[in-house]
């Protein structure tokens, strides 16, 4: 079972992590450091936004890989929008770190997070990896999980172990994130590490997959930001017998992967800038996943619904109207919608429900939303959180 | 030129309108109803929403028309996932109101707005229609117009003088809708009347190119509630010589039609719920309109480009990010951003703009916001407004 950690991504085996203060936010530490005591695979997934950061571009161009040292993220600036010189900037950040290692220069990888259009301070940043080199420790986890936050409100981990081969193997993992959850998402970066012993290829397979699953689910395709990035450093100090092709210990493997990347998730959209609950929507019944994804999503980004969600209000005419202006054919006649376990709808007409338990589900910190519009075996989950008078507070006031 | 007129259905000759009170709304006329003296042309466009209100399935079905003699609308109750009752009462209005006016009952077309999934209190309604036939007068257009507002701030007219083949045609119209502009809008309802002489064919044409470029840069395709609808009435009341072909006259009328029906999108987008402003979104260089509008549209439905108009804040970056994740292929190094005539960006860069004047700027009630991503002859505007306070109040208050 995966579990909130303090400390996740130094849970496996060989890892090393720092926080920093290089003085780009106001205050508190804002640059973060994971290491690998010897080379690591490493995969990523980055942003479809055509703006991509610096960072992105340097980061994208270096996995799947097969020696990765190590990981260094900022906040407060997100070298986007920075010309030529954010582009010499994010690789002179990958090459102090790499100098103070002694490693190669491309054998570490960059993210940033924060302001946009503005040059990267890199005295600043350069003292910065100075100090986080001198700090990591196998106990640095969670002062890198708090260095990478921006307008989050709590430092976001989770971890995981699990048998592969007989073997166990851990994966740990932070993530920071805390924009409104789609359609418009502020940065999102998240590092993941495992000791597991696997191939770069079949570790960037899982974790696109779990990425797919999990990541997306807040931040589908074309939603993106112009930074965000997923890594993930896989050792092999765990010693298991190196996957290399499908079967039961990559089944295990993706299936871990998984938990680790929907708890991340999930703890995004706890989050969401101004939020008061997290909601998770749940499609079935379309011909395929990416259906049921789009009318999810449609339900997820619509601004009625998150507002009803915030005044504890079962306005199923609000979810219904969303799913038929997804794009998606099904028949309206066939639609069943359930509110925790209330159901609203049935055969697509309102049904008599109790009007107080739908009430006072609403109130709690977690709805659960399940829309069937059909036969079909297709489903998706999304998350996301509702709209609140903070999150207008949160982005009418924070200023360029 | 266009003018904001009160009473601008009944403007053109030959028509006449009332509002009465049915009882639907908590206070004010909740029942319209435009009649033309003689059998009008009858053109319309529709929700794309896969659950459309039965109103909506029984206007489609009459429309284009050759002899259509009334238009009956409600607000209130929008008639919308009400089943099988549901169509029966919405085919019932329409012959109260034909029995009322001694015309043939697929003479009248038929629209509502309101709370969805509420069976219609036909008695009410009925009612409302003897009493509305009673006090149709030429006077009448503002009552109207004031009867099918919601959570409209204001009574939204605009009309217009043509002259077609030396004849001055008259175009007049009303809206209502208020709903967050975009993307998940409250219905919005249109009324357009003319006394020019055309086909149904040339009507419905026209019409769907005016909805196109004005009501769906509000309501883009796919967006559409349960309920909206766009009609227009032409009696040929004008004299002018029929138009049944392409030609100058009907470039003129289109014209026309389209300076009406941008007026009307435009009030709309100014009355959005909780707005402080209007923000005028034109996107140009594309290879197509609809990339242009792809664009335009993604930037005016992201919330944090909202929230950053709410607070006054020329947020580049904001517009960036949304442009660079609206799925349509351009350059980054070829973009220019506007705000007024305050360039922000060249080449894709921040270029140095006067802070204070561009924070004045946003101040104003109406912002034109400019974006140019390369040298294609594609140009599309929308119209939204910001997301205040206000705009959560409303939705989160508002309880089905």
């Amino acid at each position: 079972m995966v579990e909130k950690m303090s400390g996740a991504v130094t849970y496996p085996k060989g890892y090393l992590a720092a926080g920093a203060r290089a003085g780009l936010k106001e205050s508190g530490n804002d640059l973060a450091l994971v290491a690998s005591e010897c080379p690591a695979v490493a995969a990523g997934v980055f942003t479809t936004n055509i703006f991509q950061a610096a960072p992105v571009t340097v980061s994208k161009s270096r996995v799947p890989a097969s020696s990765v040292r190590a990981v260094v993220a900022n906040s407060g600036n997100a070298n986007a929008c920075t010309g030529e010189q954010g582009m010499l900037d994010a690789l002179s950040m990958t090459s102090a770190v790499a100098q103070q290692l002694g490693v190669p220069a491309d054998s570490v990888l960059v993210a940033s997070t924060g302001v946009i259009g503005h040059a990267m301070p890199m005295d600043k940043i350069n003292a910065g990896i100075v100090d986080a080199v001198r700090s990591l420790s196998v106990d640095g986890g969670a002062s890198a999980a708090r260095a990478i936050m921006t307008t989050d409100t709590f430092p976001k981990e989770a971890a995981i172990d699990v048998s592969i081969g007989g073997c166990m193997v851990r994966i740990g993992g932070m993530v920071k994130g805390s924009g409104m959850i789609c359609p418009n998402v502020a940065t999102m970066l998240a590092f993941i590490t495992t000791d597991a012993a696997i191939s770069p290829e079949m570790l960037q397979k899982c974790l696109s997959r779990s990425a797919e699953i999990s990541f997306n689910g807040l931040t589908v395709d074309g939603d993106t930001s112009t930074n965000d990035s997923v890594f993930v450093l896989a050792n092999g100090m765990a010693g298991n017998k190196r996957i290399e092709s499908d079967g039961p210990e990559l089944d295990a493997f993706q299936s871990a992967l998984d938990e680790v990347s929907t708890s991340l998730a999930k703890q995004v959209a706890i989050d969401g800038e101004g939020a008061t609950k997290m909601v998770e929507i749940t499609v079935r019944g379309t011909e395929s996943f990416e259906d049921a994804r789009q009318i999810a999503k449609t339900i997820a980004n619509s601004p009625l619904v998150k507002t009803a969600m915030f005044g504890n209000d079962p306005n199923w005419g609000r979810v219904l109207a969303a799913a038929g202006r997804a794009g998606v054919g099904f028949d309206p006649k066939s639609v069943k919608l359930f509110f925790g376990d209330i159901a609203l709808l049935r055969h697509g007409e309102p049904v008599d429900f109790p009007q107080d338990a739908a009430h006072d589900l609403l109130t709690q910190p977690e709805v659960k939303v399940l829309l069937e519009v059909g036969a079909g075996s297709g489903t998706a989950t999304v998350w996301t959180c509702d709209f609140s008078y903070d999150y207008i507070k949160i982005n009418a006031e924070y200023h360029t």
